[in-house]
């Protein structure tokens, strides 16, 4: 079984900015964390990163065929984007949506997912975690279909 | 340690009703899995229901000094209840929000959460297996706490 | 065949307060109309009162398998409650919504029901009346079913 | 006593459009019934349908003083006519709105209907049923005034 | 000159409705002191009522070339009509809005004019006085154009 | 009788600002107008301007008891000044208001007017003439009452 | 093949209004040249105009049976008339909606229509040639169905 | 005189949670003093606190006959129950809103008081001050009455 | 201790408008009332009334370094002022913000007070009790500051 | 004669994507009917597609002076870009927005085109027909500018 | 070249309130400052602040033909006054805007600016520095009319 | 000091499109008299432009530690790209907003920028000079830093 995880625009800087609020935890911690666990899963992972929303639907687009879960950050374009969500439909795999802070007690315009209709569900505010928690969800729903 | 799992109105009627829509799975299985994982974990569980405001609003007080984290679905209290929301607050307490549906993928007024800006994350849209991600982040958090 | 009659708060001051604008028909006269009307219609009556959401739904769930139809004037709760308007979808029986006053002829807020939408119908501003016709609606969507 | 049953646009295509949905009673068929139940109640009908809104005013107008009640159901123009609120005002007659559908569980556009707040109430959801309680409604409000 | 006096739906029933609100000036009365003040003014009028929005669309329309200048109480249509928008858009005559009532002390939705943009002015609160003026502006418009 | 003329902020203006739009006519010049139509009625004016809210307020404040009726262009504070409206209900004398322009094409923001519904009637976009015919309005409402 | 061609409220003036905003086509001319195309494709043409909605919908209604599509310009009624959308869904035949000018570069009121959802699509702002390429798609989905 | 001081959902926490915002004056505290207060002008108290909405709906009904005017901090259910608003209204007590923080310089959902539009006034902001002003203000109520 | 207490546009007509509405007691009445009670609690008052928002806005920035608490009924400034709210904010002293009528019972647009954010609390709807309860919440305010 | 048709996001998945409802037509299918259709025409074609909203921009930029209309289906970008509105408005070409399905039957949130007040017109719901109408439009108003 | 330099309510305290968020620099500084930069830029200043807004529309109307260019930071006004807006369009001035704090980082209500539509351009965020690049606009602009 | 000067999408047409409107200044001529002031104020300039908002998020998060303030145009972007506002706020930079028109004055969804809330401030509407201002704002930024 093999699980794309995908990060979108800005979570390459995570570690570097603002520790005092997003911690010292980088995107490469996350993805030696994720991979652990991914091994003692038994699922191989796909970890990628992109600014660009183009990118990012050419990766999901991709994915047919190729991975059986897809674990998405998608970060600033979780609120601005149909071309990730039209993606998501198209391919017709499991996604799960992730996000480290808990959007729904941030900024109103963050409250609103344009993705979160077409993916199976959503885990927001558990940090990293929210990444552990969701490759077993990804892994669960994968399993199951 | 001990957590309390706390279940809103209608959720005791799990498994017998619409069950080509909700599976088959009643609220007493979803018990039996979770007290299984929370033996793996060593962790102790209080599991309850109710269909009453009130009684929820109560049972959150009193887990303040008796139990070290929540997790908590409201189920239909989720979009009316301001008073569930203060007593999240008032208990200082991290409280996890979980869902069996993806709330973001159902009728408008599902996607507004009054609680989700004072709980400490949110995990909808996986079924049963909500519930599980939801101990095991609310076990997460309260070992970091 | 047997009809739940339900009744929602502050509907057992009927009579009694602002007869000039509410008449002085009580809610045990209503009663007692309706037993009159059951009776020739050969169907037997529960008729209750409840100033409490939660009593409300437990209710409702327990109406499966006990009875035929459900006439409902929840009062104050057909503005703010979702979770009536679960118990509703989830007790799959046919409920008749009746209200005494015209609710769209009042207040903006009590425009919108939150339950009309898994109500089988409506029927407002017959005063008592509502009630009768509210029967004769139930006995005919039980018989239909 | 005489009562006037108004119908608006596209009702005269009942029975005959999309049959698995509204069924395959006609207007004639609901007129019929109609009729019956009128010569138990010993009252005289009017019976009639127009897909032109300035008709439909030009009846309401012209009930004044002849009938002694109007069961109307305006159909589309329930959500756009000002010219019937007005033309209702105007005639100081007891109207008794009613709907095939329950308009409340429908599109959002048709949640709003611009004349309920001036008829005396509404009944909607019951099909040809909703004419039956309609024309009881409004033979008891006659009666009363 | 030749002036059109357009009367909308329900107008009609001037008079005779409501007197106490209303008060006891018919449309024929309006009509008689419009026409003495029309004699005085030296200008031909042309005086109708319809409650069809459509007949109101096919007189404006016809006026185009026959009238100097249009005085429309379009009534109810008011506030629901492009129809009537258009119209006087296409004419391209002179039209002065002119209610009995003041439309913006009434229900919200009367506040909102759909053809007032397209007039050239509006009078509204004056009782039949508002026709009386309507008249001396569309005078005075045409003699300027 | 005595009848008072207020204009808003701006007014000062007229004639001399963007004379390809609003025109050469002054002021000053309404004034003389208004002043020799006074004299036909037989009227005595009270002809006033200021930049200032609380000017105006007071001069309305004033006008209990000595004037029978005013002639209001409150220009930039139709649309943001309550202290206008509440002194306008306050001195319990018919108000007409007035506009040059037709405020209803205009801006959106120029569509609500804040004193509308506690004026007697509008009269807009009549230029000048609006004032001669606010005048007549305010003598007839003077008259009647 | 017959393909019915509607057009709605003050479609009759074109080619004498404003003729330096809409041009010097006249509806005639519009007609005749589709008849030209018609003849091409080999089909029948009924075309028609009315000002009046209900005038619309019985021959909307009408068209069943009778013809095969209908290319549909229902001018100012598009943003009004819910019996119109009833009457397209009533009669199940292939819609096409069209229009002369690009509904969403006007007004903000004319961006809704109240019928697109019914239609099979939309054509829009490209004049005279907005009735041919609907002709053409009209006559495409009635030899697909 | 009697006067009935009721408490709404989480009051019962006060002192004990989050001290640094709201102070360590606990509601006993505040009976206590309003007790001692009440001594002073000579009235009965009768103090009470619930979780549950539906109690509090009791209380209020059961205050008719037995008590002279209310006291009423709904805290949470102030924004939500319109319950609470009938009980008001179906008492015809005068009842006193206070809450012991600005409601207005809160989140924007705490600004709307579904309650307040029925009680006879309201006072907030002054921390334990608000339940002995409110109390004066009850008293002069009630004598007034 | 010295108080400021402002009042806003049209208080000054109290007592001599709408005595039905408003009661027979004049702004001097409130304020010889408020004296006396100032005198019990030993303080000093400084009472005032103008029309003019800058004129308020004056006295509020002198009373810095000169008063110890400001009493404001800012009336129909209320609802529309930004200059007096930040001039509240830049004082740096309790605000205690009143209201003779109760302004959420009012129009929709008196439900929004602009300033009660930056006041310290709020009391709407006692008549002149207002007064009184909000000197001896700004007395107390001072006390603890 | 050149014309560009540029295709946005996802469209590159045509026909191997729930082919259940978007059909079997892949995108290189619609290009070879369109290139057909462009030879009988007598125009070259230039057919593109990008999951990048900056690369369409670019594309738009560098169709100026290059060809003589563009035909386009911005897809998901249609909703949410700025960008491609701004470049249409700044290369001065005759752009015609197609679309596969009727947008306006669809979610709300793709009712609204960014790009549509800035297109000629727009042609949507026929499928691959979209494209043959666009490319006649196209056509048609690069032959008449 | 002559520049006026208007200042609303509030400014006056700069310096002195609240300067741990405003800083220690007082009007009478900015003055200083601004006239050090004009005299280096060879241009006259006519600085003033004034709380009426009133008295700021008087200073722009008396500012035609006596000074070349306004700097305009209107402070609360910007959110409220359709009055100064309207003097801005009436002088026919070039009016820069400027702000001393970010409006667009503060409430939501500062968001909106009701005179930035007639303002040439806005310069909000930079502190003092907001002024000395304001006078450098308006002296560009005034050099360029 | 080194300054980044970010352009974006579109920007790269200036001068040759629509003359009459932006000018005829290229974006290279702002390029070139802006490095002539970099010049004067002894400070580096980097000077780019693109129409991808990925490659425009990349630039800003390159900057951090090699520039001291960044000038941005985002164009298009300003009022669609959570991104840019994250990438923002990541880099601690100071950031000035500049554009060359008056966004305040022209269509309705310009009016927001999503940038705003985190950029230092905002100088919009004076054409290049709007550049020029900004690099002063930005170097006396820096220097304050």
């Amino acid at each position: 079984m093999k699980i794309l995880v995908l990060n979108g625009p800005n979570l390459n800087l995570l570690g570097t900015r603002q520790p005092e609020i997003y911690g010292r935890t980088s995107l490469a911690d996350i993805e030696a964390r994720l991979r652990a666990r991914a091994a003692e899963l038994g699922v191989e992972l796909d970890f990628r990163q992109s600014n660009h929303e183009g990118q990012l639907v050419d990766w999901i687009q991709a994915a047919r065929g190729t991975v059986h879960a897809i674990v998405l950050n998608a970060a600033a374009y979780t609120h601005t984007s149909v071309a990730l969500r039209d993606a998501i439909t198209a391919v017709e795999l499991p996604v799960v949506e992730v996000h480290l802070s808990n959007i729904h007690a941030r900024e109103e315009f963050r409250h609103r997912s344009l993705i979160a209709a077409v993916c199976r569900g959503q885990i927001c505010g558990f940090g990293p975690e929210s990444y552990r928690l969701g490759l077993e969800a990804a892994v669960s729903l994968a399993s199951a279909s």
